[in-house]
């Protein structure tokens, strides 16, 4: 059997994971492989680190620039993260005729178009199966299993700790706050977590999904990102009285004239499957045009499922396998118009503080109607802290998010209401 | 763009289907295909329900054995069903140099190991993703996107007919007998039902399954079948109860010395994602060793989403893929062996029907006692045929499958019991 040498760039938690993995499950690789896949050299700024976790059997360099110009070398594994130093490490490995495989979803949102390219004009494969929802084998669903159907849309929990915490607050009934300290401590979220919290890593993986399931150029720039932040306990409860639940999502949908890509919590029907997926799993729920919805569910993240879909990339390349890097034939990506979020269409759910008077009601609610709006249901309560406030929850049909946005300021300017609207986004889905 | 002739045998169901799907995606399919598929001939016993299909444009012909060798022909698909001619037609086929797509579970299940064979020796593709589980790539997510995974074990709702039966009975209380005549008023089950409810089409299907994860050869005749025709209507209550629910699985585990393989209804905890796949859908989880447990959910039947599979097959086709048929390399087969159903381990779920006397619950739980198998929950209530008997229902945790049944022996002994202990297989699966 031929050799297929590997050298790794950055060996922290997932390069780790990664060599752990090649191990423990070396044997039933080389049943299913077609190259002994080894790795023969590792790159990181922590050489004694590097050093604890593969010993002295394999070459550790501090070099990286060296690994990934090094002869012996046929696959390079970038694990080093983030878009400066990764970026240009990937580039002189594909110059250098490697193929690459990678995790590092912020370098593909926002680089992936120059990178396919590059790949594609050097004869190598840039994999990448590791960068959105770890070991849920999404991108190769997408690409190759579903590659019959036009996908319509694309929805899904592609970030563990907002899930984690989200999660947290309706099963604990605690705050935002609260919840993050608890995921923070647990190790589910970083110490400045507002890349996760603010939903910039939804959005690169978004971007990821839309391109290949679409066959757009990657379009991180144009994605409409809202994080979990301002979400309050009570809109959970609400949600849940209506029979919903709140999930960050991102959403890749297809419409006449464009794409929408959007990241926001949103309500989705509680008898859905994904929105049962709870604690920091992951699961993106795919729409084909002839297959339907179909589901894909497990671990988005951790050191394991990342190498797993690490390794599947090993594989594939040891398979020889020559699929367009993101689907579609280089010359068939088009660059669809990505929708302003204000052109987005979607249910919505709003809350309204409101003065206890008659007739605030008839009022809001013949502001819908002006606006051609349905309702789709009310809930009105007292609030905790005033009895003479009240709370009024609207879920809405489909509308323009200019159009709601119309309806809530028309809202806001009368004398009943009191303070800023709530606005949350509403998806159906489907079964 | 080079170009794949493709001959279709059988345009039934879903062969009509497919060619739906590639009339309505062409240009989709175009985008993402390395060479131009197109059918250039049909085969059918009914030439006149072809024509209504595929019009004058394409050769249709009845003579199935003509289109197998015709050298114009690039890719044959066989979606005729059965053992018989199809078998025939498929090995032709391969001899002639044909790839082959087939979404024939049985045949597959049967004879697959001699066609991976002539398939590799005549250097051709046998594919098959719409064989199991219609259109979720469950195959290519196991062969290809788990690939670094030792499998632990497999488990799947794989049969949409039973599941809809089962989600019948428990969202409105009807027989098993009444929700089998909906499923067929609705068309989810043929006139001659057996097939499915005996679990046949489960076993099929987990037997490919099993050789995918495990590298074993195809291994039909030792999966044990039990379908789900004996459920009792109050089987489904007090399992609810309890917090579970029942589901028609096909199981696949690996163990120390080899690998269980069954069909049969199963009691799942209720928070599992599995346990709340509805109506015909279908889902599968794969729990691998470094990626932990992931889920597939979809549609498992139809004609669009089994088409969906066969296009996928054919445009893997179109881009050369070298994946070996089964997952594993063909040297790589290990005949590991299949436990008897008497070796499985699991939890059991036992309704018990005794005479209301005292002392009857010790004597039943002493005979668990000295067979070391540890009771989970337990639930008594009285019967509502007589007030003076009583059904108690016990879990058990997990036992070997001989030992429960000396259990049940001595209790169907016992003074008290009254007829026949019901015993169904109960898994926790994992979150």
């Amino acid at each position: 059997m031929k050799k297929m040498n590997v050298g790794l760039l950055g060996i922290g938690t997932v390069g780790g994971g990664l060599y752990e993995l090649l191990k423990s499950n070396i044997t039933e690789i080389q049943r299913k492989a077609s190259a002994d896949i080894r790795i023969i050299a590792v790159a990181d700024k922590d050489i004694s680190r590097a050093k604890e976790v593969v010993g002295n059997a394999i070459e550790i360099t501090d070099d990286a620039f060296q690994l990934v110009t090094n002869p012996e070398i046929d696959v390079v594994i970038e694990l080093i993260g983030g878009t400066t130093i990764a970026k240009d490490l990937v580039i002189k490995a594909i110059e250098h005729k490697k193929h690459v495989v990678t995790a590092n979803k912020a370098l593909l949102a926002l680089f992936g178009n120059e990178l396919f390219a590059l790949a594609k004009k050097n004869n190598v494969i840039l994999a990448f199966e590791a960068s959105v929802a770890g070991g849920i084998p999404i991108l190769k669903s997408i690409k190759e299993g579903l590659a019959g159907n036009k996908i319509e849309w694309v929805a899904g929990i592609i970030n563990g700790t907002t899930n984690f915490i989200l999660t947290e607050m309706r099963e604990k009934g605690v705050t935002f706050t609260q919840a993050l300290s608890q995921a923070q401590s647990l190790g589910y979220a970083e110490a400045d977590p507002s890349f996760d919290v603010e939903g910039i890593d939804a959005a690169h993986k978004l971007t990821i999904l839309a391109a290949l399931s679409f066959g757009i150029p990657m379009s991180f720039k144009d994605v409409y990102v809202e994080g979990i932040k301002a979400l309050e306990q009570k809109d959970i409860q609400y949600a849940e009285e209506l029979g919903y639940r709140i999930k960050l999502l991102g959403i890749a949908k297809k419409r006449d004239k464009g794409i929408e890509l959007r990241v926001h919590p949103t309500l989705i029907p509680e008898d859905r499957l994904i929105a049962n997926v709870n604690g920091a799993m992951n699961a993106v729920v795919v729409k084909g045009n002839m297959v339907g919805s179909t589901l894909f569910y497990g671990a988005g993240a951790g050191a394991l499922p990342t190498a797993s879909a690490v390794v599947a990339d090993l594989i594939d390349i040891s398979r020889a396998t020559n699929v367009p890097a993101n689907g579609f034939n280089e010359k068939q990506i088009e660059a669809l118009p990505i929708y302003s979020i204000n052109d987005a269409i979607s249910g919505y759910y709003l809350r309204i503080k409101v003065s206890d008077k008659p007739g605030v009601l008839a009022k809001i609610t013949k502001l819908f109607g002006d606006k051609k709006i349905s309702i789709d249901a009310m809930l009105q309560k007292e609030t905790k802290e005033n009895k003479s406030e009240a709370d009024i929850v609207i879920l809405s049909r489909l509308a323009l998010e200019k159009d709601i946005n119309t309806v809530i300021h028309s809202i806001e300017s009368l004398s009943a209401t009191i303070g800023k609207v709530i606005k949350i986004r509403l998806e159906e889905l489907s079964k």
